[in-house]
C-alpha cells in the first residue's frame, strides 16, 4: 500500500507522466509554522540538471493545498501537490512487449495485469520521492531538536565523487554509490524490542526508496567478523554515552542516545544507453534493447535528501507514538 | 509494538524468566493441519546445546492452546506457548545499576522508567524468538509450494564455521557471522512499488529479530560499485527467468519470479564471559563487570531458523494480501 | 485520524473553504473502468439548491488525477479533488469567541490549540463527504453485484418529508430524519465474530458521517423488548434464506445472505437562524449569537447518499480482506 | 480479526470449551499496579449463577502471564488466561446440520468450510468477552480520574427488571434489554472529525459484543424528531458545560468535556428451550430442533460491564493517540 507511519503518516499518489504526484500527510499536529519555502531548500538538492543526473527539468514547485492556515499547520491532514509539466510520453509502450533489464516494466505488467501506467515507469517513478521529501520537511519540523544529515560517502566504488562521474559518462554506463546518514539529538527510548525496533522501521522507509538495496546500522556487516569484546560499546557516563559507537546508536531495536548511524546502498541506474538484451514478450525470442529518453547516470546523487526526509518522516512517527 | 502483518498476523508475549512465552497468530484460514509435532523440527534447529551455544537446556515444547480442533486450524485465532523451566534469575538486579555493553538494560531501564523485568533480559530476550519460530512453521504451511532456506555462512569472519567456533572457544570470547536465506517459488507480484516494497516488509521483520545489523538483497552493497550494464538482469523467457539473480528477485519493490535472496549480519553475543568496563549509575563512576551466568558464544548459530520462519511470516501476509 | 480500510483504504483531506477537498484511494485493484461522469450520478444526489437545502452552490466537478489510465484504474493510488468554488469566508472569527450550539468550534479550538481552519467548519465540514461520495463510486464499482441504497424515511419525525420540509421552512427552525440502508447481493462469510464484525466496521464508517447520532441492525432497539422466540430468524432453505430478517443480515457478525438492513438518525442542523445563547470567551459570559449565512434547513435530505458511499466503502474492504 | 485498537491494543483468542480463553494487552504503560485481584470484582458482575443467567458456572479465574513484574506492569504485552473447566461438549456437531436460530452456527459453518469449532459456539461464545473484561480492568486503570458506569435500564420492555425475569422463566422464553452507560471525567479533545470520531470507535468496539444491536449518543433516534433550536446544547461557562447534553458529550466526533453517554440494545439470548423449526442440510427440509444445554435467559443481565470494559479500552487508546 503507498501509506506509512502509526501517527504521524505518509500517503503518497501520483504517476511521472500523469497530472501531479503529491502526498497526503496525516497526523501533524496544529501550530507548526509551514509554507511553500521551507520545502525549497530541500527540494533543491533532489533536483536534477547537475553533471551526471538527468537533463530532464522539473519546477518541483510545492503547492500546499490543506491543512495550513494563516501559515501553521491546523491539525488537519496537509496536502501537498507538485505539477508535472517537462513529459515527454513519446513511446513507453515498447516497454510493455520488452521489459527494460533492471526495471520493473515486467513485474508491473504483471501484477496489474497489463493496466499499469506505463508512462515514464508511472507510479513506479523515483519521481513520486518528490512527495517525500516534501514530507521530510513537515517531520523535520516537528524536531527541532534533531539533525538528520545524509551524505553520498562512494560513488561507483571509490570516494572521489566527480571522477567516478567522469569515468561513467565517459563510458556511457550508470552506476551507483553508498550514502551514510548521522542523525543527532535523539532522545533515549525510541523504537520497541521487536517488531517496531529503530532498525526494523528505518529499513522499511528506506527500502521504500527505488533503487536501494542494502542497509547497515553501526558497524553493519563488519559485526559479522568482529569479537563481541570488540564490538560492545562500553557506556561512560550516565547519559548513556558510549566510548564506541559500533551499534550505531541503537540496543536492544532502541535509541540508546548516541549517534543514529546508517549506511545504504544505491543501484546503478536500471536505465543506461548502451545496447541490452531482454525478452520480446510479443515475439517469444531475446532480442536487443535501446532506451532512449533522458535518465540519471547516478540517481544515487540525488538520493541522500530522500533518505534524510524518510528518515525524519519514521523518526517523527517513533517520537509521537512514545509521548503515550 | 508487539504485532506485526496485515492480514496473517502474529503477535508476541512473555519474558525469558517468566511463566511462559508464546504467540497469538491471527488470520490465518481454517483447515490447515496443525498440531505441536509439526514445529519439532523447526524447534530443534534453535535448540541451544551445540557447541557454542548456551548450556541453558529449555525442553521449548510448543502447546497449541486455540484455534485447532480435531487437527485443523479454524480460522480463530492460534495461540501457542511454551513454558520456562530451566530460569536461574540469581542476580540481575546488579545489571541495572551496571549496564552491560552491548545489552539493551540501559535503554529499557530509561524507556520503562525501572519497570521492565531484568531477569534474562525479560521481555527483550531471545527466547522470545522461539515464538517466531512456531509461528513461522503455520506461515510455511501457507505456501506449500515456497521453499525457504537459510543457512550460516560465515562465522567470525570466516566459511570454516567448526575452527571459528573452536578459536572463539579458546579465546573466550564471543562472534558474529553472517546468514544468507534464498526462497523459491514465489509467484511474481508479491509486494507494493513503495512502503510495502518487498524489501521494505523482509527487512522490518528481519531486524525484529535481536542481533541483526545489517541485511542486503541480491548483489547488496556490491551494486554501490557496479555499473548498470552490469547490474541489470537480462530476462531470458516468457516467465521472466533472468540469466543473472543480483537484484536478489525484487524489481520495483516486487518479487519477479525469480529467487528472492537476501544476506543478514548478526552481531557477536554481547554477553562475554571477560572483563568489561561501563558505568555504574549508582555510584557515578566507570567500574568493572563480570558478567556470569549461561550465554549463547555464537548466537549467529541459532538464528537461521529464525530467519527461515520471519521471511515466511511476512511472505504469508505478502500473499494474502495479494489475493485480495 | 482521516484514513479508513485494512485493503481498500480512503484517506481524506481538504477545507470547506480552502482550495479542495478530496480523496485519495488506495488498493483499488487495476482494471476498473473508471471516469469523472461516472461520479455525476451520485454526486447529484449529494447536491444542494433543492428545497430545504443550503443555497450555497458548489459545481463539485471531481477530478481525477492519479491512479487512472486510459479510461480504467491502474492499481496506483486514486486521488479525486474538488476545487472549491463558491465560498464566503467572512466572518467565522467570531465564533472562535462565540462557538456556536451544537457545532464543533468550541472542541476544535481546544483540540488544536486555536490553529483550526475556522472558516465554514474548515476541515469539520460536511463539505468532506464529497470526497466519501466519490470514494463510494469506486467502492460500488468493485461489487457489481451488490446493490446499496439509502433512502430518507422519516424528517422531522414525520414520513410526509414535503410537509415537514415547509413546516421547518415556516417556523425557521433546522429538523433532523431517519435513512435506512438496505444492501442486496452480499456473500455469506463478510465479517468477523468480534472486533471487525459487520456491524462494528459499518458502525465505524457511517459515525464518520457528520451529524449522525445513532445506528441500529434489522430490528435494533426494538429487539430489547423482544422474546428470543419472536427475534430469531428461522433459516428456510440450503442457501441460509430466513422467515424473517429481525437480524438485518448478520449473524455473530457475519453477513448471512440476507439483506444486509440498518437504520440510521440524523440531528438537525446546528445552525439555525434563531437567535441561541452561547457563553462569549472573551468576555466570560453567556450572551445570545445569530448565525448568518447559508445553511441547510434539514441536510438529513443530502444524507442518503453519504451513507450509501460509506457502506460501500466498508463493504469493499470487507469483500477485498475476506478474498485472502 | 481479533486485535483492536492503535497504541493500547487488545487481541483476543480462546473458544468456549477449548482449554483456555484470554488476551494479549499491547500499548500498557510500564508502572501501572496490576493484580489478578484487580480483575475480580469486573468479574464477578459478568459472572452467571443469578436468577436468569446461565447454570454453567466457571471459576473465571484470571491468571496474569506476562507483562507484569513485582506487582507493576512492565511495558512488555500483558497475557491474562482463563481456563476453561466447566465444559460439557456433548453434541454441538446437531448445529452443524440444524444450524440453531439466531446464532452463528451457519455463517460459521460457511466463513471456515465446515472447520470452526462448535463446541459452546467456539470462538464465536460470549465467553470471550471474559478477556474483555479483563482487558477492561486495565484499561480503566490508566484512567484514573474517568468513570465508566454502565447499566441494565430496561429488561424485556420494561423497567422493573425482577418482574421481566420471572414473566420470561414462567413462558421458558429469553428477553433482551437496554443498557445505559455514562461516562464521567474525560477531557475535552478525544477523537477525530471523521473515521475515528469517538462515536465511530465506541460503536465499533460495542457492536464486537455479541448481541448488540443499537447504539445511539446522546439523544439518539430521537433527534430525528426533534428540532435544531430544541437539539443543540448551549455553552454555559468556560470550560464548555453545557445546559443540556443532547449530544452525549461529543461535537464534530470530539468529546467536549460533558458526559460522555450511550444506549445500547440488546437482544434476546438466541437459544431457548422451546421448539424452533430451522433447516436440516442433510436431509434438505426444515424440521423442529430443541435446544438442550445450559443457557442464559437473558445475557442482558450480563452484558453492562462488558459495556463498560469495551468503552474504557477504546477511550484508553483514544488517550494514549491524544497524548501525541
Amino acid at each position: 500500500m503507498n501509506s506509512f507511519g502509526k501517527l504521524f503518516r505518509i500517503s503518497i499518489f501520483g504517476e511521472s507522466h500523469g497530472p501531479v504526484v503529491g502526498c497526503v500527510i496525516d497526523g501533524c499536529p496544529a501550530g507548526v509554522s509551514l509554507s511553500e519555502e521551507d520545502m525549497l531548500y530541500d527540494l533543491s538538492k533532489r533536483k536534477s540538471g547537475a553533471k551526471g543526473t538527468t537533463p530532464r527539468q522539473e519546477d518541483d514547485i510545492p503547492e500546499i493545498l490543506t491543512g495550513v492556515f494563516d501559515g501553521k499547520t491546523t491539525g488537519a491532514p496537509i496536502t501537498i501537490q507538485f505539477r508535472n509539466n517537462n513529459t515527454k510520453s513519446k513511446d513507453y509502450t515498447q516497454f510493455i512487449d520488452m521489459p527494460r533489464p533492471g526495471h520493473a516494466d515486467f513485474v508491473a505488467q504483471r501484477k496489474y495485469n497489463g493496466m499499469s501506467d506505463p508512462r515514464g515507469g508511472g507510479h513506479f517513478s523515483g519521481r513520486l520521492t518528490l512527495a517525500i521529501v516534501a514530507a521530510g520537511v513537515v517531520a523535520k519540523k516537528l524536531m527541532p531538536a534533531v539533525s538528520v544529515k545524509a551524505e553520498l560517502t562512494t560513488l561507483g566504488g571509490q570516494t572521489n565523487i566527480e571522477e567516478a562521474l567522469d569515468k561513467a559518462i565517459k563510458a556511457g554506463d550508470s552506476i551507483g554509490g553508498t550514502i551514510e546518514c548521522k542523525v543527532d539529538g535523539l532522545s533515549v527510548g525510541l523504537g520497541e524490542p521487536f517488531f517496531d525496533s529503530v532498525e526494523s522501521v528505518i529499513s522499511h522507509g528506506v527500502f521504500s526508496i527505488p533503487g536501494i538495496k542494502g542497509i547497515e546500522f553501526g558497524n553493519g556487516f563488519k559485526v559479522a567478523e568482529l569479537t563481541g569484546s570488540k564490538n560492545n560499546d562500553l557506556i561512560v557516563d550516565a547519559d548513556g554515552h558510549t566510548s564506541t559507537n559500533n551499534c550505531g546508536g541503537v540496543n536492544g531495536g532502541i535509541t540508546n542516545g548516541n549517534q543514529l548511524f546508517f549506511k545504504v546502498a544505491v543501484k546503478p541506474t536500471a536505465s543506461i544507453s548502451l545496447p541490452q538484451m531482454t525478452f520480446n514478450f510479443e515475439k517469444g525470442k531475446i532480442e536487443e534493447l535501446r532506451i532512449e529518453g533522458r535518465h540519471d547516470l547516478a540517481f544515487a546523487l540525488r538520493v541522500p535528501v530522500v533518505i534524510e526526509a524518510m528518515t525524519a518522516i519514521v523518526l517523527a512517527d517513533l517520537v509521537s507514538v512514545n509521548k503515550k
